[in-house]
């Protein structure tokens, strides 16, 4: 029997990472897709590449595309990445590390390459619970994205391929993201979280994203594999 | 008073330049955009700069993607552009110039862009009444897409700044297009429909996109100043 294929959005990150396991463990032929889109932390693509290769997926496209002639963001530009800021902090308000319709972006050539492959599932690490406040990683956002999507295709609407957005981490805290993770075999010490890592990939350990992710592991009682500058939130 | 900036996606063709043309009229100050795509008809980016430049828009961003990567169309990939359809034949059915998701991403970016130039309308010419069948071209695509989009920017979501998608054209038949272009000044000998013209980007006059475009024109009665390999609709 032939496996279904899905297309995975894979970051480098812990969240992408367990959600391509996920896929995987549901049999689903995983297509990765990552984008090389002018960001500073491209130390993640190398994780991406790692993180593909391990999990042994049929393909892993890298596509370029060139946010940062559109500026605008701490991720593609020359705003300062935040540090250490109170956990009780993040995602309160949309920080500077925020990149406009960045998720809406990656969704549509997410869409684009389902369309191609015959498939009619896309699966998206957001989550909105321990999460920067991005607004499109909220639940309301994935729908319409899928609605839209939905209206939006041959595959859809002329041949009946329905498709399906899965986030399936967006209500889970990074304690039971992490828990996911190892239950499923993830090594995390070959993703990066970080969004100002060293040009040789060491996590900061202080920005948004690695505070968040080290919470995860700490609730979790786990040590994180993930190498650190510094760690600001370990006892 | 500062105009209000407006970002209106201009391919090269007759449509999107007289969708600019009539953002500039209704007092946008305009911020084209155009994609270089892997599209094989690579002379409309000649013919979107010439747009651009004569409308005196405020700034012409032209962004790189490969789209060639996901494969899949006509106009990026090595399938052959289909010739001489008989007119009440075209957008019976989706045709292979139709690239999977092209105007979701093309509409991605453009919300991005917006985003950034803290702008709240977009504007697309899409046509659906004479049109190649294409589904994301459609009034019910276009309503999904802006509901999407309000809810996927952080000015949409905290800044209370909601996003128009602006279509002008949808409802328009060719013919009415000329004539609004026409009143609008537009030079149609500047803009390139075709997809698939020679190198040096004369129109082939026989795929889809030239056939409306030359029934637009012999229906408003005018001349065509666009050049052509053939013409195969002329009486």
């Amino acid at each position: 029997m032939t496996r279904a294929n899905a297309v995975v959005l894979v970051s480098g990150g812990m969240d992408s990472a367990t959600t391509a396991a996920l896929a995987m463990s549901r049999g689903f032929e995983v297509h990765a897709l990552t984008f090389r889109y002018g960001q500073r932390h491209q130390a993640e693509l190398e994780a991406a590449r790692r993180i593909a290769e391990r999990l042994g997926v049929a393909q892993h496209v890298v596509l370029n595309i060139d946010l940062r002639a559109l500026g605008g963001s701490a991720l593609t530009g020359d705003i300062a990445v935040p540090k250490d800021t109170p956990l009780e902090a993040i995602g309160q308000h949309i920080p500077v590390t925020y990149v406009p319709a960045r998720n809406t972006i990656f969704l549509s050539f997410a869409l684009g390459f389902a369309e191609v492959l015959g498939s009619t599932d896309i699966f998206l690490g957001a989550n909105a619970l321990d999460y920067s406040g991005y607004p499109d990683c909220r639940p309301e956002f994935i729908r319409a994205f899928e609605a839209m999507a939905n209206l939006a295709t041959r595959a859809a609407t002329e041949q009946g391929r329905r498709i399906t957005i899965h986030t399936p981490l967006i209500q889970l805290s990074k304690r039971e993201i992490v828990e996911l993770g190892l239950s499923l075999g993830v090594d995390y010490g070959l993703t990066l979280t970080c969004y100002d890592p060293s040009p040789e990939g060491v996590a900061c350990g202080r920005c948004d994203a690695c505070l968040l992710r080290l919470k995860g592991f700490r609730e979790a009682g786990v040590e994180d594999p993930g190498q650190y500058q510094t760690v600001s939130g370990k006892p």
